[in-house]
């Protein structure tokens, strides 16, 4: 029996636009990493927040480690203590699911640790717990393709319906980060809570027919539907440098850009490495003219989701 | 040159569940034929109505087929007047795109007759002209499949983006129209004009999984998504039998049942031609032993939409 498991789960763009709380995708090349191991003191601990660990919580309920790993001990009946330990590979309130790779990997790592079984798709509920602690609030869209990888779908909240979506062309982003961080939770209360019917039909066009371009391959489409006329006219405000970033992305020939989960990150999609080389130049460039502290990832959409590390 | 043209353009039903004003498949074996012919007579007049053609306006800028051939014969910069026949296979408010049929046959009619050589997705925006005299907004989810055929997605208004979606399964339906109509105008009073952000989420989801669905023959995903938690609710008081009748459908077997268009016509999909007769017969006999005069129709998505009769 293992005495100790390390998991990693990538980070992840969630809403993409037109999808609040329902579309995501995994990001190749960041993530954090969790080991979750048997203790002999009882319950669960944290015993430990490295990388980009500063204001972290360390109480497990207020660590979007802490509840997933809970609830399977939990379930599992087991009588030993656990300890996780979080390497934080992305900046928390970074909007590219922070808390959700944290949860994502805590989930994995524990339940091969316990031997209980469920499949990446199960942990996606358990995973929630601890995005609740981030966000106040229900939401799949990050630990979804966290934990699974690719482009996820989720179709609805009750019960969860987790669909993925392969894509029929290769997918590459550029994530800029500027320095700082928003709380999804203080975000999340930016959101208009009615919604004109007009901007509904708009919103689930573009949701509908992101889904058609990307599942046909059909890049202009995808590019066309990358529209959000809800959440982003209320959250622009609040990321520093948003339309100048946005305009450079468009210009260097993104597919289309917006703010990645409740931000301050903005992401763009693009058909190709070259290209979304040069979005995540000139989003950048754009935040240095501006004197803005930023980083930029580009990469492509990350297949695997959360793995177990050898 | 041509003297007289006659095109056909089949039913549709429009929103299906999800996708308010943006979604709508053709109906095989249900349609309206309409004949423009040149005249000596100026101007556009409309000469005959057959078939279920009462109540029926006879004033071009009244009748669904006048708008788009008016439009048409106005950029083609015409002298000749154009006389406009309509036989019609569909009754009027039914809630299966009666006035969308007239205004598909007669733009692609009209369209033939003058040599203006636009595409079928090009008469949409014609035929549109004609559905704004029956419902008092622009929606293009009848027209649309009823010109192109198949099952149509407005990904948008401004500009107007109409996709054409390839199910990857045969999909069947059963309609059932229970005797009278609703006029669409009045029926989009009922609709809110605010909708909360979590029915926002629910739709979307709903929407995205439905194309999902479709696009990779996932029956049950198809199924799951056939919910509409925003305008069904609002009208179902308007249909007579909704609740029974839906019911009746699901326990028969069908993925999904609602309100098409704006009712009172009811639809459901099925996986194949047996299911889809078995729903129509439990539909129809919900209806009767509610003593609700109706006609039920059961076929495939008609791939086709409009087409010349020769």
């Amino acid at each position: 029996m293992k005495k100790s498991v390390t998991a990693y789960a990538p980070a992840s763009v969630s809403n993409v636009a037109c999808g609040f709380d329902i579309m995501g995708f995994a990001m190749e090349g960041i993530g954090d990493r969790v080991t979750v191991r048997f203790s002999e003191v009882p319950g669960v601990r944290i015993t430990g927040v490295s990388g980009w660990g500063e204001g972290v919580a360390l109480e497990p309920e207020l660590n979007t480690a802490g509840p997933p790993v809970m609830a399977l001990a939990e379930r599992s009946g087991i009588k030993e203590g656990l300890e996780v330990e979080i390497q934080k590979g992305i900046a928390p309130g970074s909007g590219i699911g922070s808390s959700a790779a944290s949860a994502a990997a805590a989930a994995l790592a524990c339940n091969e640790l316990l031997g209980a079984g469920l499949s990446k798709r199960e942990l996606v509920t358990y995973a929630i717990k601890g995005e609740e602690v981030a966000s106040g609030a229900t939401h799949a869209d990050n630990v979804a393709p966290s934990l699974l990888g690719g482009f996820t779908l989720i179709r609805g909240y009750d019960p969860l319906d987790v669909i993925r979506l392969e894509p029929a062309v290769e997918i590459w982003y550029a994530v800029v980060h500027p320095g700082g961080g928003i709380e999804t939770k203080s975000s999340r209360k930016l959101l208009p809570s009615l919604v004109p019917l007009r901007d509904v039909v708009t919103q689930t066009g573009n949701a509908a027919g992101l889904v058609a371009g990307l599942l046909t391959g059909d890049l202009a489409l995808i590019g066309r539907s990358l529209q959000d006329v809800i959440v982003e006219p209320a959250r622009a405000g609040t990321v520093a440098g948003f339309r100048e970033t946005k305009r450079a992305a468009l210009e260097a020939g993104a597919l289309g850009c917006s703010i990645s989960g409740s931000g301050p990150a903005l992401f763009a999609l693009a058909p190709d490495r070259h290209t979304a080389e040069l979005v995540g130049a000139a989003m950048g460039e754009a935040l240095e003219r501006l004197s803005i502290p930023h980083s930029t990832y580009v990469s492509r959409i990350d297949p695997h989701g959360a793995v177990i590390i050898p």
